[in-house]
């Protein structure tokens, strides 16, 4: 199975004024990458909350490394690969690249909660994300 | 009356590869500033949202006049007056002034809403900030 | 000449707790579509900014309606078509639409700034964008 | 030597649709910790990046547990205190709390860059810093 690939471009709301991309901003990029990896399974995150009685996701654990910075107007991809899935939560490993700089990679640890405690990740989805780690 | 005033500092957070602050997080602290002026009249808004099922104020309309930036490590002042109230609806007058240099002007209408439709501003908020209108 | 089109999906980061977009998220949005607006006609900001001394285009009034909320995983689109330029600013008019719902509405007087002082728009992009209206 | 505590309010800015605050949030609020940390031993960050030719602290690395979200309104504390100092980057320990609740927990290395490479921390901060570590 081939990892998810996102591309984003870098913007003004992106930076900051030592020049380049602000730390936090990468978190926002990988949040997106993990999104688009559901939605690819057939789960948007919004229809998710509002049919199964606020489900949603919460990241538990991240390790980040942050190698060299995006700039304005980079255009980066996102690499998000299953890691582990347990049955209320999954480790994602995801690297944010610029052709074939690596800018950044991370573990993510992500929990399924409903009203702030955890919950069985939906069996589809984690039948699916199961079979694709490798 | 006097006009509620909210002190800020400025973070890496706030500005943008430009060197000064990204000019939607001026957006940021007006609310900030339109959050402590109900505060300070006994209504937080989570609360609110919470107890009165799903209420919340939705920005309707925005004049802004973006006149100097503010820089890192600055320290601004958000200052929020009434100006007008209505049923379900009102606007407020709001300047961000770093000493005595003005930054940002603004007129802001705030609708309140719940499930998306307007609702009527509860009582209590509303005599009080009608009474404080000049 | 057709007004320029950028279309963007709403995530986490641009909620907040009342459950829609966020009211500044639009001002990002509206912003990365004025960016794609000058990389079409050949200006990517970030090397207008190394190159030119630190040139930037800074955002001086906008008047916006926020007429409709979008929502987590929604796909909205950015409209923005010059509407008037000067030797030193320009005025946009920027529309946010879900499909064929106008969610946000606003005109935007953007300047060209160096080191914090209004400078002439490069002739180049004030040639072209100033051909462009109607 | 006591670790620097910074109140921080949570505002609709820092949630999401969720309910809670968006996990990139704490980001934020522990690079203001840092900030305030630094600023207490008399470097501001803007005057360090203007005076001595674009020095800047960059995020290396992170590792993140979120244990319990802040909401809407709640007013946190983050604490920050200096774990190890070397010549070019420092390690710091970072915990946000709810009252006596821990939310998140980090730790965080931190390098001292100019245009885009490690560069020594002032002695100054590096010699105060350096002697706080217990």
């Amino acid at each position: 199975m081939q990892p998810d690939a996102l591309k984003i471009r870098i913007y003004y709301e992106d930076t900051d004024f030592s020049g380049v991309v602000y730390h936090a901003s990468y978190l926002r990029f990988m949040e997106r990458g993990r999104t688009e990896l559901l939605r690819a399974r057939g789960q948007d995150q919004g229809a998710m909350h509002n049919s199964m009685d606020g489900l949603a996701f919460a990241v538990r654990k991240m390790t980040i490394d942050f190698i060299k910075p995006a700039r304005m107007d980079d255009v980066i991809t996102v690499v998000t690969a299953p890691h582990d899935i347990k049955g209320a939560s999954m480790t994602l490993d995801q690297t944010v690249m610029r052709g074939e700089d690596i800018l950044v990679t991370a573990q993510v640890q992500v929990a399924c909660v409903r009203n702030g405690k955890a919950t069985r990740i939906p069996d589809g989805l984690r039948k699916i994300l199961g079979a694709e780690i490798l």
